[in-house]
């Protein structure tokens, strides 16, 4: 496979298209940035670290029948996916009450949801990701109301198999983000990554915090949180 | 029926409660504040006009077979409502893009949108009641999954009478916020009010406004506006 030229450069990642026109060569970047940019920093080894956690869950995911894009790790930093046309949505799931959530409804961190919930955001850097309804986002034509409805049933099927597995390791899934696209076919299948950057990740006991909110809350060992990750999943 | 002590005071209106356990007494203020209570001020016959044009869409909805709190105007500010269990959602419904959906979106204002939307809020003035999802609402037991399926229903079928009603006046229903609560036996009906406090409405061929957004937005000939629909109306 060759690289070509960059697609896009994220937050955390740039992508290349390749010499297939189906296949991106994604690279994950130490960078980091919080608060829609207003804080930014790097976290030494974080590509290499959500590289390597973001595949384990996709594998884990197909083997689970849940259909990603991933296709294939080439280095520390760099794999193989699936080009998709994204759907522009945010998905976030909650399992417990934490960050923006928190404040927004004035509930303490830590509370548990007495059901878990999905929210979304309008994928839009400019206007900050704003909150969209799920029958805005179809009157804005980001989604079809069928999308919509399989990307929520996907997502919390994602939740029901990424909690449970991860409770095996003493993690509890606290919230996470999710990003769908879509194949050739018209199937809707997972993109982005799931990793310390876009999911809280807590010591089942403890809390303690094992995620990108050590960064956005200056709580100091930003890389160890994410290497404990990396080491609970014996990957 | 005989007046009681004071139940609530909010920001258009003062609710009594009255010797019977079930029946409160509405008294419509002339008091109007914007941006959640950042801008005050006071529109001159506002209750009068606001108690006249609720319980005119209150009738009008009731004849179409929708339920609502009304139950009779007693004078020109002054009106009898059921009293109910009120479900903390404002349901906001919209046909055009304006106000906060066009900030919040980038989208200009005016623009028809391809499906009426519903989206919720957290009816929280501490919070400066915060956009909420539907599984958010259910997860913090604000309503069941069930009542939220039927105020959904209930606000687009309000939706279609109001607007179609309208337009026999040249009257363009821009959007419009809800609120819904249960009567003894958990039936859900429509309370609150429907008046240009609570709905954009625009002159349908020049789009002049005819709502509060002139009080918000400093465009004078607020009363003016409050009374063209009055008159336009034929109340």
């Amino acid at each position: 496979m060759e690289k070509r030229e960059l697609l896009y450069e994220g937050k955390a990642k740039k992508i290349f298209k390749t010499d297939n026109q189906d296949i991106l060569w994604v690279y994950y970047k130490d960078d980091a940035t919080a608060f829609n940019n207003q804080k930014r920093g790097q976290i030494k080894n974080k590509g290499v670290i959500n590289n390597k956690i973001t595949n384990y869950f996709m594998n884990f995911l197909e083997k689970n029948k849940v259909s990603t894009h991933f296709i294939k790790e080439i280095s520390d930093r760099e794999t193989f996916v699936k080009r998709l046309e994204i759907i522009p949505l945010e998905v976030i799931v909650r399992n417990v009450v934490a960050g923006s959530f928190s404040k927004r409804y004035g509930i303490c961190e830590g509370e548990m949801l007495k059901k878990s919930t999905i929210e979304f955001s309008y994928k839009n850097d400019e206007l900050g990701d704003p909150f969209i309804s799920e029958y805005s986002a179809v009157a804005l034509e980001l989604a079809s109301e069928k999308e919509i409805e399989v990307v929520k049933k996907l997502s919390f099927e994602i939740n029901d198999l990424l909690k449970g597995h991860l409770k095996i390791f003493n993690i509890k899934l606290v919230d996470f983000k999710l990003e769908f696209g879509k194949v050739k076919n018209g199937e809707i299948i997972l993109g982005d990554e799931v990793s310390p950057d876009t999911c809280r990740f807590w010591d089942i006991k403890t809390h303690e915090k094992l995620d990108k909110d050590r960064f956005r809350n200056d709580l100091g060992n930003v890389e160890d949180a994410y290497n404990e990750i990396l080491n609970r999943l014996k990957i």
